[in-house]
């Protein structure tokens, strides 16, 4: 997170512009278990794998990534010069989008509906609230959760909403950093990094994606096609590593 | 909380311009017994209490007002169809002050300095930031902590910090709502209610004030001074508090 935040300031200070987008599942997860409402994560038939929010979840997901990460954040970048503001998604309705209450999924082998779910997907970027920020001088930290046309508060994945920011604000680069260099031919083998993929065939992309970067490489497709002009895949664990990425270190699709 | 909500989202439809400050300390210590940080409170050698905030308190702190609260109430004043954004003192510098890293306290009878207190006081207020916002049609919700001089966050009490706000923004109005009709001669007898106090008298009202109600006063009598047209100590438990408040209903100070 210091590195990122470093990074951040550095990039601000030569006159880059730019919006900090973050998430929080590892944490959440801590503290759900603390709180004794552990953690189930659900596979739907389509294939992807999310969390299962309840609205016990829920409160516990806004905690942590509104309450503990974005301030983190936020108290970080501040301690660094860059007049950061935090907004989850139901500020100024900033990530709007539909809500998914049931999800059919698969458990044990079995096919069954799971209803009471607070997820979603983001269809609206209030860009508005953003660039009003931005034009003042300050710095956009956004995380989820996102808010459903009916207002509530709904669990967004974090890479697909920095991929439909970047597609509302027309974003050169969408940088989306992980534990790994990049996509991986043979995943976790980082020797296998792809250096690059052609725009036209950023849907084969999928094909190398495991586990959470399934959804990470589904936001990028749906960033170029939007019009974003670069999409990097690169590694959060270096020193200044969105300046890394952006120099074309990591997966760029282009 | 939804009385207040719904009354704030009729004042803003009557064209009214507001600012919402909330606090969420009896949440923060449920949230602290169930993670196994139980809260600590302490007496000043002035005769205030305060809950002592190492780190770990503080971490808590941000995730039940910043993270739990305030995205409550911002997705119900949403739901009411007011485009609220939540704000902590640490976003933009919102509310900033000094840290008093120390305290002396006064524990069993004896005096003794505690240290690693991240608890302060309001001294300035981003008015910038709170303009941008009204003037493009955002209702800013603002819940504590603040930040400090060196970029920490700080807790500092929610009342102070509206005080502080009512102050920088010359507002004419300072509504302090609570679980009592307003300032009770006689607590908890609430039918000893204090209707009204003269502004030059104002300090005495702190012979009338128990616990926490103290720092209420406290924050009063600082916006009093500092040309806010009243302070109104009203009930939050009955039907459109705010407005009965504004209508001279609990202890107003002017």
């Amino acid at each position: 997170m210091g590195a990122v935040c470093q990074d951040v300031a550095d990039l601000i200070k030569e006159g880059r512009e730019l919006i900090l987008v973050h998430g929080g599942s590892h944490e959440t997860n801590l503290v759900a278990e603390r709180l004794g409402h552990p953690p189930r994560f659900i596979t739907s038939v389509s294939g992807y794998t999310s969390r299962f929010t309840d609205r016990e979840t829920l409160e516990i997901f806004e905690m942590v990534y509104c309450g503990k990460i974005n301030k983190q954040v936020v108290e970080k970048l501040q301690s660094l010069g860059v007049n950061a503001v935090g907004l989850s998604g139901l500020d100024g309705r900033l990530l709007e989008g539909r809500r998914k209450e049931s999800i059919r999924v698969r458990e044990g082998g079995k096919r069954r509906v799971l209803h009471g779910d607070y997820t979603g997907t983001v269809e609206r970027v209030n860009t508005m609230l953003l660039r009003l920020l931005l034009d003042n001088g300050y710095l956009p930290v956004v995380t989820p959760p996102a808010i459903s046309y009916e207002s509530e508060g709904i669990n967004v994945d974090g890479d697909r909403a920095a991929a439909a920011i970047a597609e509302a604000l027309d974003a050169t680069d969408l940088v989306i950093l992980s534990n790994v260099p990049g996509l991986l031919r043979h995943f976790p083998d980082e020797t296998t990094l792809i250096p690059r993929i052609e725009r036209t065939r950023a849907e084969e992309a999928m094909a190398f994606a495991e586990g959470r970067m399934r959804k990470k490489v589904l936001g990028a497709v749906e960033a170029l096609a939007a019009g974003v002009g670069r999409v990097i895949f690169a590694d959060g664990r270096v020193e200044a590593p969105i300046r890394a990425a952006l120099d074309g270190r990591g997966t760029v699709i282009a």
